[in-house]
This record gives structure tokens, sequence and C-alpha cells, in this order.
């Protein structure tokens, strides 16, 4: 009993003192590796504080807790906001682990982390409400939101929030580019119940290729798995599949080893056509060896119940194919409630939702848009040419010297980053460089049509943010920074000069640092795509997947669970049971 | 890049030699105890022997992965059979922690070990089938079966299999007692599945009250979480929720701590009513100081969608308590199929499927049925009474002395366990003193209605087993015991005498050897019934519970991730996301 007394205190001790640090010690599989932390969650709840000068504090609507949301909640850090968010999930979900949760690789629990726990954590009030939000008013500044609960708990619910400042971070949904059948018979892998769907379908196939009085055809169709499209998400999911089926279900169900096939649609020349022509290169020759049938320059037009019709790009030819189970992964849409708000502010004819370099909604002071659901429209350099030629031509003299530049080159950098991205292209040292280059390299002084036709090709470097976790995270971080900084930025301006108004912008517009991409590709294998086109390909690489993706995940919680995961994956290897 | 080297090495052993014992040493928080073990799957599936012979080979099918199908096959060691599994589940579920994982203490796939998996151990050929039987055909000796899929994967088909020796290991489902509403809208905690949805409704309702424009009346019907049953699930279910609101989620959702209610209905006069009063009354004093609402003497006659309806037993007074969400664990009752089979075989005025202590299907000798679909009809002593005398007075003198019992009395005993309980309780030596009582202690021979007389009370004895996993646990065992020697009883049996026959039973009847019952109680704290009605109450029980459960894990794997989750809630707490 001595033993249990040993345990009991220490139980004692994580129950009498829940605030305080806790240390654990981890000494794991890992040949040995120590892993020690402490999570220190001083902050508490200080609900109390919020009642004096709430009437002073401005209202922040967040919609979403995906990772623009999330980012956006993690850091920020000014008590100076009522903050509410709003989402019809209570927790944030680590995306890029989902196709690991397809195979049981990673428990789904173990990539979320409930937002009311990153939310206690605040030293401010901020509320939570599981709720969609459907309709956007920007005029009454006034959000429409509906919650769905089961019937006895009132069913469908509508209420409105009107806030001062909206922040929506809502993500997109699957693009089906309206092919028929996609969202009867295809599954999708956006959220943690996408995958564990798919996972349940899988095993549903085994077990219905398993049963008896079913023919040798109708197997074989059964146990083709087809994944539609190329891109990182549809070549992990297929590599993951693959894995799980030749490690583990083929001990489990030996009588169905011959029957599986993995299949990749994708409509591109290509596979992974954003990574670099060696990640592609290897990728497709690793899918070659392992047996995943890759086949490129394929378009789906129509996905029935037990087959998918396709189309060759080039030749025209059109095919059927039978399957099991089919994911569509071809990208993302813009969801309909964002649509519907773009219609509202007169941005009916674009794709996505435009912001400014400042991650605020064109046409609208009050809305921020960040993540998947926007895209930031890079002002034009040539649209701002007269504008920034004079404002540079202090004196109305209508030439310009190159001393004439100093003070505002800085700024037209900043302001116009294509302008880098050109010079660093054209190998140019410096603005001057493209100056000079216009002028013929004699010249001393430039007129407004020189200076036209200097800047005339920068703007074709103009590029849009890939539609990532990692921008999206970036952009959440940048906005916390400038709403806590918001005061002080007010009154001292920070950003580069206005062109074409007074003064200077308040804050550094938005700048993307791109950290790298990985492609994992199964069998312990990956690529990376780092910055500076680095290039990293195999076992090494996957460990490196291992740990910038355990360093990235939301909280030490998440962490240590993911991680366990790996172990227990590693011991014992991913189950099969359906659930 | 070394360091990456000695994983891959690692990672290379794992993946090369995946049958070879693998060690793992898990240096845990536990103080550092160390816990080392080695899984030895040395038995591979051996498939291509199961053509020779197998026209010889008995068809075994086995109806059921609850504890006694999962049982029965885990100790089946006997290859002279053709074993087939029928079950909608394709895997065992550790039943006794469903409420662990109805919080989230514990995940829902530690808990499961894939069929498949015990499949593969064996060192014969075993298939198992996902399909729920729906008809047993004991004359054409087939089962009907059904299996449910996608409509994609063919939807529901149907397929019949013929069988030598059938095991009928289904359970049983819950008793609802025909109480209007109960299935529309209550709770059940039975499977795997249950426990998942009891998890989200308990944060949907959580959730939902936390929503603007709800009443102060609506938030406290949503917050009142009803348990209706005071059995060991109920009551267990209702401390782990406790435990869940307060230590967890308060800290979540601070502004519902007010609101929460858990109320348990017991119709009977105690909760826990088949423990020992002392356990009972503990319970129902730590429920008092919890706030645990316990309302004993009332019955629930009707669930609506946002009331119970309940009447007290003795007053007649009738009530309505408004909920958010209840829970319904009133105990089992006979699954259709069973009751349909029930009537073919004559036993249509039965509640429950009969059989002998053999687990033999009274009327039908090739079928067996075991755990909580059947029950073992006790053979009445009184019954056998003249049968058992005759056999005894071998030169048919018509009467007995005490010489002549003594060949037939551990037949007797072993026949009628009743005997045993009943010297027990009148507190006499043996079946000696039984009949000199009745002799009137001087008489040296005994004729058959002293004989009568002696015996009259004994059947008083007779007890109908409890329908615990523990029971069909030992069952399936037992029964699989009997299949390995088969052959061996067949040509020399070994049980007792049969009274009404020649010669012996096959095998010795099934005796249940009870292990003790655990009731936890929440906050660290368990009750438990052991043998010999020891009683023990408290923390140290919990850690029993805790030792108990892990050592009685279904395989190393389940164990490990059970006590790995232990150690994360210890550590993290229970998560609050909807998953």
């Amino acid at each position: 009993m001595k033993g249990f007394k040993f345990y009991e205190r220490i139980l004692g001790a994580f129950h009498d003192h829940p605030t305080v640090s806790k240390l654990v010690v981890l000494s794991s599989v890992s040949g040995g590796g120590l892993l020690a932390f402490s999570d220190n969650n001083q902050s508490q709840n200080l609900i109390s504080d919020s009642a004096q000068g709430e009437c002073k504090k401005k209202k922040v609507v967040v919609l979403g807790t995906g990772w623009a949301g999330t980012s956006f909640l993690k850091n920020l850090k000014s008590s100076s906001y009522d903050v509410h968010i709003v989402s019809p999930r209570n927790y944030f979900a680590f995306t890029p682990l989902l196709p690991n949760v397809t195979n049981g690789t990673v428990e789904a629990r173990s990539i979320v982390e409930p937002i009311r726990s990153i939310v206690r954590k605040k030293n401010f009030k901020v509320e939570f409400k599981e709720a969609e939000c459907y309709k956007i008013d920007p005029v009454k500044k006034k959000i429409h939101c509906r919650s769905r609960h089961a019937k006895n708990l009132g069913g469908n619910d509508e209420f409105t929030m009107d806030y001062d400042l909206l922040v929506v971070a809502m993500g997109a949904c699957s693009n089906t580019f309206n092919t028929p059948g996609v969202l009867e018979y295809a599954y999708f892998l956006k959220e943690v119940e996408d995958a564990q769907k798919i996972r349940r379908s899988i095993i549903d196939c085994y077990e219905r290729a398993s049963l008896p009085n079913i023919s040798e055809e109708e197997k074989k169709r059964i146990m083709h798995f087809v994944v539609v499209g190329g891109g990182p998400t549809g070549v992990e999911y297929a590599a993951d599949l693959h894995d799980y089926a030749v490690e583990d279900l083929a001990q489990l169900y030996p009588s169905l080893k011959d029957h599986l096939r993995i299949t990749l649609i994708e409509a591109g020349d290509h596979i992974l056509n954003m990574f670099d022509a060696r990640i592609t290169e290897f990728a497709t020759e690793k899918f070659c060896r392992d047996g995943i049938d890759v086949k490129t320059g394929s378009i789906v037009t129509k996905v029935s119940e037990k087959d998918i019709s396709t189309k060759d790009r080039k030749t025209g030819q059109t095919g059927s194919v039978p399957y099991g189970m089919v994911l569509w992964s071809t990208g993302i849409a813009t969801r309909p409630v964002i649509r519907e708000f773009m219609k509202q502010i007169g941005q009916g004819n674009r794709r996505v939702l435009a912001t400014d370099e400042w991650l605020r909604v064109e046409g609208c002071d009050d809305i921020y848009a960040l993540g998947d659901c926007a895209t930031i429209i890079q002002r034009s350099i040539m649209e701002d040419v007269v504008a920034i030629f004079s404002k540079a031509d202090k004196n109305n003299t209508g030439v310009l010297d190159l001393q004439d530049f100093k003070e505002v080159v800085d700024h037209i950098c900043e302001r116009y980053p294509q302008v880098n991205i050109y010079l660093q292209k054209k190998k140019l040292k410096n603005f001057d460089d493209l100056l000079k280059g216009a002028q013929g390299n004699d010249k001393k002084k430039i007129d407004i049509e020189m200076f036209k036709q200097a800047l005339s090709e920068v703007d074709s470097q103009m590029k849009n943010l890939p539609a990532t976790a990692q921008v999206a995270a970036q952009q959440g971080a940048y906005l916390a920074n400038c709403f806590n900084r918001m005061e002080q930025c007010e009154k001292r301006p920070e950003g580069p000069l206005r062109f074409r108004g007074a003064g200077r912008h308040r804050f550094h517009p938005f700048r993307y640092k791109h950290l790298g991409q990985f492609a994992p590709l199964g069998g312990e294998q990956a690529a990376a795509q780092l910055p500076g086109d680095w290039i990293s390909i195999g076992h090494s690489t996957q460990w490196l997947w291992y740990s910038v993706y355990a360093s990235k995940l939301v909280s030490w919680r998440t962490r240590i669970l993911v991680i366990s995961d790996w172990f227990r994956r590693f011991i014992f290897g991913r189950d099969s049971s359906k659930i």
C-alpha cells in the first residue's frame, strides 16, 4: 500500500495545485532522448476586470478558429479590446497532420486544441460562441449567426452580433469545379471529421471485400482507392494510405493483398507542380516503385456511385475507373457566405475576397480578412506612378535627379514589394540601377515618361500568396501585432509614405516569409522545398518533418500527444478498428 | 545528421523485422517506474495449411466479438476446427472503460482491439466477416447475415453461412422497459460509439448554454444532466461526469459553473443495490457531498424532448424534470434475433435463452450460447431426486446407507452446485451431515422419502449469474477449453455421472468464479466488493481499480495505450473539443 500512497500524493499535488507549473519529464523510446518541459499557465481568467471600462473597449469579432483566427488570438496581447470569437468548431485543428489521422497514426484528439484552453490563458476577457456566421452586414456592422444543435437543445438557432472591428478568417471550402457527383460520393480532407470518415470508409472497403459472395471483379473495384488531385494533400494521402495498406492492413487482410490498387489522378502534367522539378520527379518515381498508379493529364468529368469518368486533357479520350473510395483534393473555393459578402461590397466580379497589404478588406475600413478566405491585392506600381513621381518631385520641377529618390526609395520598395523581386531577377543592385538603365546611363535627370518606362515591367513580378497554413498563421500573427500596437501607431505611424495621400501608413504592410514546404512521400521519406530553393529529399527529411511539425504544434499538450502517438505507431502499428 | 542516422536505424529495425519480438522500455512519469514488456508474436498466419484436411474439420461459427466471443477466440487453441467469426463490429471493446471514454480520460481507440489482430496470432485459420446475424436456422444449420455498408460498396447485403457448431455470443441490448421516448431522446452506454455520442452531447450542452439569447431557465435546463438507473454503469458515469465538469469544464466555461446539475434517478430504494450496504451508503454520501442529486424510488414513465416524467414508487406522485442530456442505463434486454430463435426452439415463454451447465442451448445439441444473451438454467435437484437415489442404490434395495453415497456424493455436488451453497449456508460440514439431519441422527439407512426431505430446501439456493463481463469472459474461456479437448473428452469423459442416463458427462460443468466487482465513485475513489464479501473503499481502491483493469486489458497494445492515456489525463486534464 506504500506504493499507492506515493501515487496518491503525486496525484494530490496535481489536483491541489492545478495552476502551478507542472514539470514533466518523459524519457521516451527515442534512444533515451530526454524531453523536459514546463507548462506555465500563470495567467488566469480575469473576467472580473471586464466590467470597468467595457464601454470604452472596441468590440473585435473574430470569425473562424483555423490557422489565421487562432494565430490572431494567440498573438493578441492588448487588453484594450472586447474580443469575441465565433466559429462552428470549438477547437483548432493542426491540419497538416490530417492525413495521419486518416490511417490512425495520430489520434484525432491529439491534433486539436480547444479554443477555450487558449482563451483561458489570456489575461483579458475573450468570449467564444460555437456558431456559424452566415451573413456579414458591413453597413449595420452586424454579423448574423446560426448555431446547430440537437433538437432537444433548441435545434438550429439564430442570433446577431454587432462589432467595431471584424476579423474574417473563415477559410475556404473544397473546390469541386462543379463536377457532378463529387459532393455525393467523394470524400474531402479538410476537417477532422473528414479524416475520421475516410478512415472508416477504408476499413469498410476491406471488410466488405472480405465478405462471401463478392465477385472477383467487385472485390477489385472495392479495393481500388482513388485520389483526385496531385497537390501536397493528395500526394501525402496516397502515400500514407499505401503505407497503411502495405505495412498494416496487408497483415490483417492477407487475402486482399493482391486486390489493392491506389490511383492518383492529376489534371496537370505533373504531380506536386508547385514544387521543384527534382521533387516531382522523385515523388513520381517513388510512387511508381510503390505501385501507386499516377495518371497525369487526366480530368475527372463525373463521379458516379461506382465509377469515375475521366477525360484525357490532350487526346480527349474518355475513360471510366471503377472505385471503392475516392478522395477529392483539387484545391479550394470561396465559401458562400464570403461570396455573398463580396457582392454586397462591390467585389462581386472577383474570385476571392480582396484585401490591401494591411489585410483590410477593400472598401471596408473595419473589416479585416486573412487566411484562405481572402487574398492580398498587391498594389500595382504603374497605377501610382504619377503620384510617386510627384511625391518625389518636391519642388514640382517636372524632372528628378537620383538625389530626389533617396528620400522615397525605401518607401517605394516597401509599398511595392514587386520592385525588389524585379531587381533580384534582373540582377540589379538597387533602385538607382533600375533608373540608370532607363536613362541610358548618362543623363542625370529623368522625367515622368522615363520613370514610367523604367518601372513598366516591375508589376509582372506581383504574386499571389499560396493558400497555405503558413501564410494564414503569419497573417494572424501580423494582424494581432497591428492590433496590439494600434493606439501607438495611430499616434506615430511607422508604415511607408502614402503616395496618393498625406502622411504615412499606420503599419508596415504584411510581408510573407516563406519557411519552406514539405511533401511527405510515405515509407518514412519526405521531400522539402526550403527557402532559397534548397531541396531536401529522403529519410532525413522525414525526420526533419517530424521535428518541424512537432515544434509547430499549437501547445505542449498537442505536442506531447502527437509525439507519443508517433511512438505508439512505431511500436504497435496502426489500428484497424472501425472507430 | 548523425542523430537522424540513429533513428533511421531503429526505425529500419522495426520495419525490417516486424515479426521479431520488440522490446520496449517505457520509463514513465510514474516516479520512474520501469515497465518492460516484450510482445512475442511468433505465431504467424498459417493459412496455407488450411487446404489439407479442410473437409474433415468441423465448421465452428462464432456470433459476436464481445467479452464472451473474444474470450472464446483467444482461448481456442485446437486447430481441428474451421473457425468463422461473424459480428457487426470488427473489434473487441474493453467495455468497463466506456465511461472513461465519455469524458475523454481514455481514447476510444485505446480500449479496442481489432479482431483481426487477435486472429492473426492464431496458428490456425480463422475467418472474420463483418456482418450482423439476423436469423438462426437450427434445422438447416444455417445462419442468415446482413452486412451494412455505404451504397457505393453495395449497400445492405445478405448472405447465409452453414455451421457444424454454433457459438452464440451476441450480447444483449439496452432495456427501455418500453418507456416512451427513451429510444428517441436518451443516450445509452453499451458501445464505443455511444460513448463518443455522449461526449459530443455534453460539450454541445455547454456550447449551447454559452450562446447569447439563452434565458436563465433554458440554461438551467440544458445544464441538467440526468442518469436513469443506479447500477454500476449509471453510478460510474454520474461520478465521471461530475469529475469532468468540476475539474475540467468549470475552468473552460466559468460562467456555467453554477448552472451545472447532475441527477441520478433510481427506481429501487438504493443505488448500487447489488453491492454491500456499506458501499451503497458510502456512494450515496459521497454523491450527496459532491452535489449529485440521487432520487431513489422514482420511476421514469416517459422521456420527452425537453423533460422526463417521473412517478414516485410509493406515493404515486408524478413529476417532470427538465433536462439537457439523459443517459439510460437500467439494464439489458434480449435482442430481437435471439427472441426469434427462442420461439423457433420452443423457448418462446422464457425471458432469456436457456442453456444447460455446459453452455449448450436447451434443445439444440450443436448450438452453444454464452454471455449476456443467455442464462444457465441450473438443474433442480428435486427434479432428479429419484434418479439420483436409484443411481446410488446399486443393488435396488430401496434403502441407502451412507456408504452407498460415497461413490456419488462428489458427482452430486458437482452436478448440483446449489448443494454446496446450501451446506455452507446451513453450516453443515458435508453431504453426510445433511442426510444425518434428515435421519434424525440415529438411523443408519434412509429411504427415498427421507432423501427427498433432506434435499427439499436445497434448490432454494439456485442462482442466476449476473450479466457481467466477468461471467461472459469466464464462459468464453470455459467453452474454448471444452472445444480444445473435445476429442479427448469424448473418449474419456471427465464430467459428473449422468443420473438420468448412462456414463458420465463429457466435461465438468461451467462454474463461475467471482473475482469481485468495482464501482468507481469519482474523485479518485472507488468501492470494490471482493470475493468473501471483502469490502474496500477509497483512494487505494481506485488504484486497485487502475491496476486490475490495466492487467485485464486484452493486449499489451491496449494496456500501454490506456496507461498512457491515464498519464496524459493526469498531466493535461481532459479535453473539451467536440471530436
